[in-house]
């Protein structure tokens, strides 16, 4: 088997076999196959595709490369979520305890942001000496104990996956939906649960822009986890306008917390948890569809168990749920307004990510490092109406110097028109549920 | 400027401008920008195609990276020929001396052989002490003095192109149109003729299998050479046969020789000599279409000038011209018979190639070591009629293990038929003439 056959192969839109991408994937994790030939076949790949088979063996192969999680011993179905990534998606911190509450147990491992986009593993280090980095039986024995633990990525998780992953961000190889799905999905599988509900977000503020490439993404990825053997489903979800008030990891925080103590949150964000949990608990068997999944997501939340597994899991990997009461401010807190009158009917939601970003709240490099009190407080959401110089956002950092670039993004992020605008449903579509 | 935002361009099928494709060749050949991106670039430019401009552009890019041989102080309009290489292609031997002989000073620089085309390098090599390696000083000088030099291509020119093209051949970036044309361009523009003349082959033998692909490579380069300055023109040209009868280089050589004293030599070869001939020097302006420069062509043949201006440039490049009359033979020289009766009337021309290459007349890889007496002797040409048992060719080699394997694959790439058929026109089209 050559590299060069298989690159010709797939720049001629050919089919590779299972054997041929095992050859790719090892030859490359192995640097037996040099980065130039790699990246490409990757750039033949984003433009020529791959069929089904040849996404779920990528998938396969890259889950090879690396260990993976056992979970067998928790002596349950298990049951992970993945979000696709947005503009205040805080959910993940807020279903898992729903989820944890009902008995079934998450053993989760999350990512970091980058870009417009926050990452689960950021929002959890901003409590004071919460830590991420679990070795896996501390891991295994806190789920065991609490039901719950989300840590970071296990480096050697899929690691052909993140070689690759670092290869396409410098080729201009990362738009491609097989690619995207595959490398999604082998970190998914490596880490161990039997059902996953995917979370894939579309329009302004998520990666997928438009319905059609959403869709087309989740079914490739609820393809890939049922060949596997694990029970996948997706909800395609509205990522148009930010979820939630809250933008940045403290303030998010903060938010969660407040809908766990069953308080006031946007319609958007309590909907979508409680959309996710049903599901989550539908998939995992402890509920079949219809049968109430919805009302023990809710009444877990009411309850108050769904809070009190947070601060278990917050105690159990270091931090302090006090800190849930006190949590730091931002020294600079600025507000803006409304430069003009009229209803919000449109939002550039990834601007409003950056906006939040230049304030501190998200890395634009992998190295940079996070102001874990920065962020954006939405005063407004969509399709409000609003009077010129009516407060609209709260800007907060600890860096006073990123503040009038940050409004101007956000303002810029905003379209007031005279007339109103249904706002878009938030579940567009739900596949393989 | 970054690499990224080029290749993502090019992905996504947007036309690149002089100023990215300047910033990419000087970045690759300074070694500034690794050769992960170029290649990822490459494969975006195969499937996604590069206008003219952008083809141009790149052209010059390549040619501003190394030296430019400069022949104005030849006091003389200058031409080149170029051949997209073929089966038993001497016609360099043959041209140069003819067009030198009608008083049109030719500097030549030409490659080696690759695969199962060979190289006018190669063949000149094949006389005993030929020196192909001559500094510029040497190289200018002889063209004064005789009128005429081929040396092996200088090292420095275009070597943006020679970086490329290794990346390339290892990527499956080849066969792109445009790539193809840049490279050969490049090297002829930065040769520095005034007029280019392009022998474009098609057919079983040729790289350009379709006679769509030849012409529009044939016209990409034609406008190139017109755009930079040079009067440029292409044949497109027959290559489901051999050219002559001779496949090898010290064979080839004795062909020409053969032709050059007005011997009896296959129709398409003289015929094809006299064309490329005829063309050079109208393109050289020395005389007019349809005002004799196929007599004059001629005129070089029959009066014995055009044998001796190559003894003379023979003679001046360190070898021997009497070597011409008594060359060495290859000790083992086999006999092919037809194995049916029948009408030649399809000839896999790249496999004749292959099977020249086993008995040692070519290179697989550019490592590899030429046997110059090795080789194959045609003694049927397309359309002839054969018997069963009839000698079809002669395979000449230094290493008689290789010709059980030659033979067969000769044989393996001929078909006799019942019915006879018309053999292809010899020139299937001319582009800017």
């Amino acid at each position: 088997m050559r590299i060069y056959d298989i690159i010709n192969k797939k720049k001629r839109a050919e089919a590779l076999t299972t054997e041929e991408i095992n050859f790719v994937v090892s030859g490359f994790t192995h640097a037996e196959i040099p980065d130039y030939q790699i990246s490409a076949l990757l750039m033949a790949i984003c433009l020529r595709g791959m069929n089904p088979d040849e996404t779920a063996a990528l998938t396969m192969a890259m889950v090879a490369s690396g260990d993976t999680v056992d979970l067998s011993e928790l002596g349950s179905v298990t049951v992970d979520k993945h979000s696709t990534g947005g503009v205040g998606d805080k959910t993940t911190l807020a279903v898992v305890p729903i989820v944890a509450a009902c008995g079934i147990p998450i053993a989760k491992m999350s990512g970091r942001g980058l870009g417009h986009t926050g990452g689960t593993i950021d929002k959890l280090e901003a409590i004071p000496n919460f830590q991420t980095a679990i070795a896996p039986d501390d891991f295994m024995k806190i789920v065991k104990t609490h039901g719950l633990c989300i840590a970071g990525q296990s480096a050697n998780l899929a690691p052909a996956d993140k070689k690759l992953y670092a290869l396409r961000d410098v080729t201009a190889t990362v738009d491609s939906i097989p690619l995207i799905a595959a490398s999604i999905m082998s970190k998914k599988i490596a880490a161990g649960a039997d059902a996953i509900l995917l979370d894939v977000k579309t329009g302004s503020g998520a990666f997928m822009k438009t319905s059609d490439d959403a869709r087309e993404l989740a079914k490739t990825m609820v393809e890939i986890g049922n060949n596997c053997g694990r029970k996948t489903a997706a909800l395609i979800t509205d990522m148009s306008a930010p979820l939630g008030y809250a933008i940045g990891n403290s303030l998010e925080l903060q938010e969660v917390v407040q809908f766990l103590k069953g308080g006031a949150t946007e319609k958007n964000l309590s909907d979508l948890c409680f959309a996710l949990a049903e599901n989550m608990l539908e998939l995992s068997g402890i509920a079949t569809a219809g049968s109430g999944a919805l009302d023990m997501a809710k009444e877990a939340v009411y309850s108050g168990r769904a809070l009190q597994k947070l601060k278990e899991m917050v105690n159990a990997q270091g931090g302090d749920p006090d800190d849930f009461e006190n949590p730091l401010v931002a020294p600079h807190i600025a507000t803006v307004t409304a430069k003009k009158s009229g209803y919000l009917t449109r939002t550039d939601t990834e601007s409003i990510g950056v906006a939040a970003m230049m304030l501190g709240a998200g890395r634009k490099r992998p190295e940079d490092k996070i102001d874990y009190q920065a962020g954006i407080i939405l005063k407004i959401k969509y399709g409000d109406y609003v009077k010129e110089g009516q407060p609209i956002a709260e800007l907060h950092t600890n860096n006073k110097q990123s503040i009038p670039e940050a409004s101007e993004k956000f303002l810029s992020s905003l379209l007031f028109t005279k007339d109103a605008k249904q706002s878009p449903p938030l579940i567009h579509e739900k596949i393989g549920l």
